[in-house]
Parts: C-alpha cells; sequence; structure tokens
C-alpha cells in the first residue's frame, strides 16, 4: 500500500499497531478520534498521545450530539453497568451491551468523508476477529460491503475500506506491534477510564489475555 | 408499509413531502434533522416547524464537529461561493462545488444506527431522480448497496434504507405532496439562508421550475 491513509484511531492497542503497521508501509497517515458519548474520555487522551509521539495529523470529532440518539450501550448509557465479564462461553451475551448501535458504519462514513476531501484514497480500522462475536460491524463481510457501498457514493471506485487485522487475534496484533515497536503503555483499552486500567472489564481481561498468549511482556499497570 | 421509520428531513419540499407520504401509510414516523456546517440554519428552522405542525417526534443532531473534515463544499465553506446555476446542459459541473463529501452515507448510518436504538425498521430519505447526475449518493445503486451493507452492520436482515422518490422528478414530488396536503410553505430550499427565498440559487431556481412543471401554485415568496 502507497499513497495517503486515513485510520481510525481508538486510542487502544489494535488501532494503535494499526497506524505504526500502515506508516511502517510507507503510507501517508493521518488518524482520526471519535468523541461519540463514551463514558470515560481517558482513550482519546492515549490517541492524542500516540499521534504526538508519531507526528502524524489527528483530529478528534466530537460526535457527543449523537449521544440521545444512540442509547442503551453499556459504553454510553449511565444506566447500564459496564460488564465485568468472565471468559466465559457465554460471555458474547453479556458483551452485547457494549454495542453502540451502527458504530463502525457511523465513523466509518465520516472517515470516508475525511478522506475524500483530504484525497486520501484508503480508511483503514482495526476490528479483529474476536470481535466478530459480538460486533456484527467488525465482520470482514459487512467491511466488503461497505467498501462497495462507499464506492459508490463518493465515485471512487478504487477507494479502499480495510480491516487488515479482521482474520487476526488480539495476541498476533499484541506480536507484531511489538516487532514495530509500537509503545503500548502508551494505548488504553479500559471501559471504564481513570488513571489505571482496572483488570477486570472484559476490554482489561482481553488485553492482558493478548499479552500473555503472545508471550510479549505486558507494560500495562492493572487495578486488579 | 407499516411499523416504525425513521425520516432524514432537510426541511426542504422533498423531505417533507416524504415526511408526509410515509406517515399517510400508516407508518409511526419519527425524523432526523442535521446539523453538519451548512451556511445557514434556516432549513432546520423550517424542518422544526414541520415537525410541529404534524406532531411528530424530530431530533436535531449537531454535526457541526464535521465541518473542518468536510471543506470544500460551496454549502460549507466560506471560501466557496453557492454557484447561482443557470439551467444549462453544463451545469452539473458547477453544482459539483455543493457536493459535500458522502454527507449521505453519513446521514444515514447514523440514522440507522437510531433506527436500531429507537426500533424502527426502515430509514428513508428524498433523494430524487434530478439530483443524480450531481450527487453520487443519491443514486439507487448507492441506496441498494448501503443497505446491504446496513443489514450485515446491524444484524438486521429484514432493515430497509430507501429513497422512494429517486427515480420521480422533483415536480412529480411536489404534484404528490400536494395531494397530500403538505405545507409547502412551510419548507425551506434556498441555499443561501435568509427570510426569503433568493430566486436564483440553484436549489431556488430547480423548486420554481418543480411548481411550474407540476402545474401546483407557488406559495413560495421569492426575492428575485
Amino acid at each position: 500500500m502507497n499513497g495517503k491513509a486515513v485510520i481510525i484511531l481508538s486510542g487502544g492497542i489494535d488501532s494503535t499497531t494499526l497506524l505504526y503497521d500502515t506508516a511502517s508501509r510507507g503510507c501517508e497517515v493521518s488518524a482520526l478520534t471519535f468523541i461519540y458519548g463514551q463514558k470515560h474520555e481517558r482513550e482519546i487522551d492515549s490517541a492524542r498521545a500516540i499521534c504526538g509521539r508519531m507526528s502524524v495529523p489527528h483530529m478528534v470529532v466530537d460526535l457527543s450530539g449523537l449521544k440521545p440518539l444512540l442509547s442503551g450501550s453499556a459504553l454510553t448509557d449511565p444506566g447500564v453497568d459496564i460488564p465485568d465479564a468472565p471468559e466465559t462461553p457465554g460471555r458474547y451475551d453479556t458483551l452485547k451491551s457494549t454495542i453502540v448501535p451502527n458504530r463502525n458504519a457511523i465513523f466509518l462514513s465520516i472517515a470516508v468523508g475525511y478522506a475524500v476531501s483530504s484525497g486520501a484514497g484508503a480508511v483503514l480500522f482495526g476490528a479483529h476477529h474476536s470481535d466478530r462475536g459480538v460486533y456484527p460491524d467488525c465482520r470482514a463481510e459487512f467491511v466488503k460491503a461497505f467498501e462497495a457501498a462507499e464506492r459508490l457514493a463518493t465515485d471512487m471506485p478504487e477507494l479502499r475500506i480495510e480491516a487488515p487485522y479482521a482474520a487476526m487475534d488480539k495476541s498476533e496484533i499484541v506480536g507484531l506491534g511489538a516487532g514495530l515497536g509500537v509503545p503500548f503503555g502508551l494505548a488504553w483499552s479500559c471501559y471504564k477510564g481513570g488513571d489505571v486500567h482496572c483488570g477486570v472489564c472484559s476490554s482489561c481481561r482481553e488485553r492482558k489475555r493478548a499479552f500473555v498468549e503472545a508471550g510479549i511482556p505486558d507494560p500495562t499497570g492493572y487495578r486488579a
């Protein structure tokens, strides 16, 4: 890949690795981070720090006006608790409370608009394989269909929308990122925000496990 | 059609007619209007007045945070003039300056998120046939492809995304709206805002012509 690419950067491990990965392939990258009513903005600070470290253009887009529309998710709704899901076979049902309706399509469509006005030919995001059981908008077949629709919407038949890690486990992403020198200590995963990763929410558990499985030292300080 | 439907309402003639049309078919409608950095908010006042008249739920979504991303359009960028396009064969090129990159995909993806959280099974918008020469995201093939992608994104195989007027001219929409008692005087078309329709911008010219061609009295006061 070459040319200009827009990366959707949450400030977590997957999208941070994707940013380093894409830049390492000679792409001119820029990053977009969204405020969409999530309960904490800790991950946005992480995204800013990561882009600062890499000296890449970064825009933080305030979509908090969407909060009243996208109710019911544990990530945005004060009335729904963040699940401390143990990693059991039934966890997918528990994790469904963390779905923000149509989030990836919303983020991707905005990123495509930005790609058009900034002359980029690709939009990339960091969905990975373990997301697919819970989040339908992280699946490769969605990404493919969305790319087809956006090529028509923009009259750009070469436009690419990709989730290069859609078939990879998080541990493989950690392994890849370690080889690229990704500063994992800057990346934020915890759903609960705060100063330190809680260590018990589903996102913290997944992060912990990824480092163990990859055999990479985990630089994260966890509360539990 | 029955059940609940979300209508994207700009406050213009097409989307207002669509709102009346869909409600007349027994649908429980709600409306979404977007602030996206357009140069005036006159059309948003119109959308509010129309929903008030119909007593339908209406949400105005502030996306003005997108303005720095979607630069270069005559509708949002202070550095680009609104074209006073005469209706000549070459007008499509002139009108391209009014494209806001990927606008319909952005609006539709947010409306789908709202449909999911409010239990609606359909999202409708008022693209019409004469839009298709200028705006690729008003074409039926885009709408179909976007519906396919969103069905995957939401795990809702029955979700419907439709532009029922995609094959109709604006004059046919005016004719349809007249039969439904649409209060055309409340609907706003002028790209320039203000108290009175300018009468010379491309949108005003198209509005004038639609009433003439439909043989319906035009209640609009035009400055020119």
